[in-house]
């Protein structure tokens, strides 16, 4: 522990404006208060969400800032009165925190934790809503509490899921975000049954976790909706079970869909971020019970609609954040999972490149064959 | 039974036109046919469904055709093949009709039937796609498969409820449509648990019967919302705890609920058929957990919006068809809560007058102080 208590410099990729590339820095990661862990984050994966920051269209956005929330890493030093994990221990930074004592946690009904999101969600540290990160003196703002493209991050204990130290960090990393939220939006959101019709709107990580999650409850069919053809193929892996591509049709996405499944879907799934989908993704389910989930992420500003008789005749429209899973109880359940081989990892690495390189693996995200692209630091 | 197989001849309001006062005629009302049943209606309210059939914005409306779904009355004769009710029985004819056949009822998840659908949205009955209905041999057009407002009607055997013959016919009407509607929101779609804080947008007999039916699951706070105070006073019988006027605030009425509430209702529930209330009732819901169901009807081609982000932090948007009530079923349980006194219907029946006043009936509707008006036929 020659470092603890110590100011820590490291490399770290610094969005210092949007859209410009993100710059290698040597950052300075102060050691962490009460109530915070310093992690060093040995595997971190891009995230469409970093993506949407980075580009500048999140109103919410600060700069400069390091963001990255799809990582695992090992911690290094422990704040004040932290007693869940210490040095040592292996672990996924969770952006969704989980306190176990706000209204939220306590009200069995929802994952989201209300504690510190007053200062994640503007970039600083609750203790003393100031940022531990710097660089030549200037401070840098942590991103969704998590600022996973740093050798070393500071996180608030209620963000640090402690998991199996036998768990590959360079794999398991991929459970701080996108794999979760997928599966989770079938098994936790929806409530999907065995027999049960789905529709899967984007073929990207989050649709195929939901496609996987599908499968392992038992649905019947799985059809994948995506407009880039490429997708189809790697998609029955994950238990897609037919293709539907929108510009093949001249009707509405939702009548295609409907016309299919003898009056619509028992669930869908939107993974795009689109609001028009969102509409199709509602109106192709079953007028009854069908239920429609919104995952996908729509740029800020945009509205979803639809006709109130869609809800009145039956139709349910919920959405979903990190799958409805409670982080720092649930993640260490999937790693376990992942261990037992009960759910995929591994097929969602489509490429692996390092810290140095990130500016690449954002290109990557944007090019349609890649799902997620895992950094060593 | 010397009418049974003959035509009857009896009084009825005919609506020839959009927005013309209904006349009152002498009609002509055939047998029934296989699966039919003739009864003769002695008491029916009124309900904004059919003035707003009448009003001429429905464009699915027909006419001419008789209007009416919130009635009571006696079996006069059964068609070929009617087994579950004989004359004499008393009765309740349901608009939502239940088969117990068809994917709906059998999915077990629904009360949309979706047995006559197909003719009773185009005014006529299956057997013979015909209406029963003639003045001078001019058809007339059946209305919600009910047509209420009529000495006789036949309606199809899926779509009567039979009922405690002891029951009194001139407050049981009510359950025809309104009263279940508001009572079935709360107890069926949207599960209210006791301790919940609710919100309900409108005080007619709808929004009233919610707040009934959230009295009775044990909802800690009933907060009603109306622009007309008059309601108030009345509302607190119905267990409205708290009482909102949005004109007596300047803020957004979502943002004065969220204020009051430490962050949003439970639930909600929109029992006017405004789409910019059905946002605010979705709005004022608490993250996480908060959900909004769309009790009103709002007017064709109108469409609900909101940001996506509402549903992705965890609000739930339902709606409900006859507070998803099964009618055969259920109707005769709600007749026996009644007689047990667990549901009010007295207190909603504000006004009573005869078939040949309905002009007038339809008057009092649109005044503030009417709940309910029952018509003696
Ligand atoms: N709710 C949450 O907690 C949460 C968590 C993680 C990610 N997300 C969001 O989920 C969404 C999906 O993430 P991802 O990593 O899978 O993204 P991705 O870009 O890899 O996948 C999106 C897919 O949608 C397809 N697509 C684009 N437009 C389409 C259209 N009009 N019709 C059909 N298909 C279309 C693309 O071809 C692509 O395959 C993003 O919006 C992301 O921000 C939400
Ligand atoms: N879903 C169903 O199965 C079903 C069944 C029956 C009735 N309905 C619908 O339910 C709705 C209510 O029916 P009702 O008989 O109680 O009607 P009603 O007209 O008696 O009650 C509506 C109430 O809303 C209030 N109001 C109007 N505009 C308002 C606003 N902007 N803000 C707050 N309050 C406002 C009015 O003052 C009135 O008290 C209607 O749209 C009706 O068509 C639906
Ligand atoms: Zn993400
Ligand atoms: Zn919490
Ligand atoms: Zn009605
Ligand atoms: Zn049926």
């Amino acid at each position: 522990m020659a470092t603890q208590g110590k100011v820590i410099t490291c490399k770290a990729a610094v969005a210092y404006e949007a859209n410009k590339p993100l710059v290698i820095e040597d950052v300075e990661v102060a050691p962490p208060q009460a109530g915070e862990v310093r992690v060093q984050i040995l595997f971190t994966a891009l995230c469409h969400t970093d993506a949407y920051t980075w580009s500048g269209k999140d109103p919410e956005g600060l700069f400069p800032c390091i963001l990255g929330h799809e990582a695992a890493g090992i911690v290094e030093s422990v704040g004040e009165g932290v007693t869940e994990v210490k040095p040592g221990d292996h672990v996924i930074p969770c952006y969704q925190a989980e306190c176990r004592e706000c209204k939220f946690c306590k009200s069995g009904k929802t994952n989201l934790c209300g504690k510190i999101r007053g200062a994640t969600g503007v970039g600083v540290m609750m203790n003393d809503r100031k940022s531990r990160f710097s660089v030549r003196g200037t401070p840098i703002y942590h991103f969704m509490g998590t600022s996973t493209f740093s050798q070393y991050t500071v996180v608030h204990d209620v963000s640090v899921a402690k998991i199996d130290p036998q768990a590959p960090l360079e794999k398991v990393c991929l459970l701080g975000c996108g794999v979760p939220t997928g599966l989770g939006a079938v098994w936790n959101t929806a409530k999907v049954e065995s027999g049960s019709n789905v529709a899967i709107f984007g073929l990207g990580t989050v649709g195929l976790a939901v496609a996987e999650g599908a499968k392992a409850a038992g649905a019947s069919r799985i059809i994948g909706v995506d407009i880039d053809n490429r997708k189809f193929d790697r998609a029955k892996n994950f238990g897609v079970t037919e293709f539907v591509n929108p510009k093949d049709h001249e009707k509405p996405i939702q009548q295609v869909l409907v016309d299919m499944t003898d009056g619509g879907v028992d669930y869908s799934f939107e993974c795009i971020g689109n609001v028009s989908i969102m509409r199709a993704a509602l109106e192709c389910c079953h007028k009854g019970w069908g239920t429609s989930v919104i995952v996908g992420v729509a740029a800020s500003g945009q509205e979803i609609s639809t006709r109130p008789f869609q809800l009145v005749t039956g139709r349910v429209w919920k959405g979903t954040a990190f799958g409805g899973f409670k982080s720092r109880t649930q993640v260490p359940q999937l790693v376990d999972k992942y261990m037992n081989k009960e759910i995929k990892i591994d097929e969602y690495i489509t490429h692996k490149l390092t810290l140095d390189e990130i500016n690449k693996a954002f290109d990557l995200l944007h090019g349609g064959d890649c799902l997620r692209c895992v950094l060593t630091l």
